[in-house]
């Protein structure tokens, strides 16, 4: 018996999109942990995000059409939180705690949309912009970022053949399950699905982590996406982004005030922990440079639960962060490392022998999760290779906004300001690496 | 828009059975072909085919449950060709010729079913016999392989999780995949499916066939499948099997007449000669060993179009008869070898490039198209390795029926009876090696 869904089929001829982001909650996270404290305690800056491409030798604006981006970005900008995501967001336990976000702020993401966008062609790159006030602006880097990267994967195997794309999968499939075998081995290994931004498509991601569900069982500790942890019994992992204290410090130089520049990374601390604790209090080290951070930080930050290091090799930033700890007279046995910058495989099965036994740990895997088809393309070309592709805060009420991380690579900001927050930060232990996808 | 198919899911709740047969069509070509030629000159003899599981290592009733195999084949026994079946035999051409088949055979196959069978348990093996008249045990041998093989890898396979499942799918496509992009190497390749009869499963079959017609192009040039090859617009390819030398020479062989015993083979392709002709005349050589077969070949035997080598390495054998072709003063060139004896990708390779050129070729590709499941078991173990499983005829009207072969260990037959082969045919060329699969 062949079965037709009639209705289904004429439905299908009539479409118009197939739309990458189908729901609010297609997002990470931290965004909505982030989110609930922006609009706390910061309802009335406005702050520009923009798409970075660093891999500029891929011209984004010859692969996809600036019309489909447009209908993409249109289309997110039409989604609501559905009423069964309000209820679940509200009535769900996140990080071992009920009621992680208030009602009040539950009340005022039903009349969420995203906001306006800025789109144009520059020199084969897109120029898309997100100007508005924070608390509507910080929602587009996720769905942004997907939109991007999964209209690239779209039109690179536009017209491709049904059995070659039917390979491609099968052999990506087959990648995969060969890193959870390998994974298997780490009898302690807490991993979480951090690939939403960056990945092939969403289908693909959600392959990706029920794979993961099913084959590594508890040692899964949850997924950055809301939309995937809520449909998959998962926790929802992540904590907080760069575009704290990035905002943070841009607000408080103004006017030249260095000092407060200085002060704004452990702000964003004292800020975070009046809302979150337990294993939320996990802090970003790098925005400024790691060292730096360290050698200034209070002595209350070492009692936060741990780090999350993003832009230095993950054995040489775990091995900066434990001295620190121990310095203070701390037992990092008792702390947890979250390591989440460019993680593959080798990197994790390295950083966990490395420390196992030394320090808690857990590791955030993002593109080579979600995106990796090395060798998988049938047709060959580098058309599928991952990109690295950011969305950053560029200025917050009319300052620019500065990233230096360990990685000078990673920095973003003007050429001035950039130079200003070294002579505050100083440059100790950067160094300029290839930025892990 | 989530759509469910309502009346799909509940059809299929009600199932009693997942039939791995389900047309009559679902066996190889070559059972058409020699079943019109049984018709017209055999329709008398009664002949017991029988399945011999070459593998005693897996014990196949320990695995299979005996009352599915029942299921399977009874449920085989109630299938009939369908109209639009016996339309596309009789409006079809094959081999390049039109109505192959006579209106009468069609006639007669729409009346068609598959004769009763005898099923039991010796020692952990199926003993699965089917008697009764050739016309109709012919027809069981592809069914019966292709439901003892699949009812095998569905035992192996129940109960295990869906992405393992699919990995391990998804790791056979980039298996083969990798095949097929090393067969687009050969440019004057011309491979067939021969894998009906050791599948892993019918769907497997279905997207293997699939597979390699979009990848290789021209230079697929069939399936044995003839479902297949209506499904697909594929050729149907295929010729003669061994059953027609061991059952004339069972006949021949009445009140101890070795000489028509040794005249067997040759009568064989007198009676084929009469139904067929072109890329049909080729011969299977190997029914009682290669060497004496060409030895004692008359001339007009160089006159067929080709040699289909079944059990003696593929080199050998080409070697073998191109000498016997220039002895009798035939230019090889013109000339066909297929190969069709456990055939893979090296074995394929290594025979191309020794004979392109020299001779014109095709490959027979069985197992390890259809059944080649190696490393892609995520649970490890061997239950998906192919056995080696066959169907073979035992005896016509109470005779005995013998292969000699040119491996010894493909050999059936009585022990007295093979001895009497041996003293007929002698032993020239042969050497025992594990079966191919």
């Amino acid at each position: 018996m062949n079965v037709t869904d009639i209705a289904k089929r004429t439905y299908d001829h009539g479409w118009r999109l197939d739309p990458i982001v189908r729901s609010l909650l297609d997002t990470d996270f931290y965004k909505l942990l982030m989110l609930q404290m922006i609009r706390h305690l910061h309802d009335d800056v406005q702050a520009t995000f923009s798409l970075v491409n660093r891999t500029r030798t891929v011209r984004l604006a010859d692969v996809i059409d600036e019309q489909e981006l447009r209908d993409q970005l249109d289309h997110a900008r039409t989604l609501r939180f559905s009423k069964k995501e309000l209820i679940w967001l509200a009535g769900n336990s996140f990080y071992g705690k009920a009621r992680m976000f208030a009602p009040d702020f539950i009340a005022w993401l039903a009349d969420f949309q995203l906001p306006e966008y800025e789109l144009r062609k520059v020199d084969g790159q897109f120029e898309l912009r997100f100007p508005g006030p924070w608390t509507h602006t910080t929602m587009w880097e996720i769905p942004a970022l997907a939109i991007v990267n999964e209209l690239r994967s779209r039109a690179v195997l536009k017209g491709r053949g049904r059995f070659e794309l039917d390979v491609l999968y099968a052999r990506a499939k087959a990648r995969l399950w060969d890193k959870v075998e390998r994974l298997r081995a780490l009898p302690d290994l807490a991993v979480s699905d951090f690939g939403t931004r960056r990945r092939h498509g969403f289908l693909w991601q959600r392959w990706c982590v029920e794979a993961l569900k099913e084959g590594l069982g508890d040692r899964l500790i949850g997924t950055s996406n809301v939309l995937l942890a809520m449909d998959n019994d998962l926790e929802a992992t992540g904590t907080n982004a760069h575009e704290l204290p990035m905002v943070l410090a841009a607000l408080a130089g103004r006017g030249g005030n260095d000092a407060a520049i200085a002060a704004a990374p452990y702000q964003v601390l004292e800020e975070w922990r009046a809302h979150y604790d337990g294993n939320l209090l996990v802090a970003l080290p790098d925005a400024f440079g790691t060292a730096a951070f360290l050698r200034n930080a209070p002595d209350w930050v070492a009692d936060w639960t741990g780090f999350r290091p993003d832009s230095m090799p993950p054995i040489e930033a775990g091995e900066q962060i434990i001295a620190w700890w121990q310095e203070h007279g701390r037992d990092p046995r008792e702390k947890l490392l979250v390591f989440s910058d460019g993680m593959d495989i080798e990197t994790i099965e390295r950083t966990y022998h490395h420390f196992h036994g030394r320090v808690r740990m857990s590791f955030g895997w993002g593109t080579n999760l979600t995106n990796d088809f090395r060798g998988c393309d049938p047709a060959g070309g580098a058309g599928l290779e991952p990109i690295s592709l950011v969305a950053k805060v560029m200025q917050a009420d009319g300052q620019p906004a500065v990233k230096l991380s360990d990685n000078p690579a990673k920095a973003t900001g003007t050429t001035a300001e950039v130079a200003r927050y070294l002579r505050i930060f100083g440059q100790e232990g950067m160094n300029a690496r290839t930025p892990e996808v």
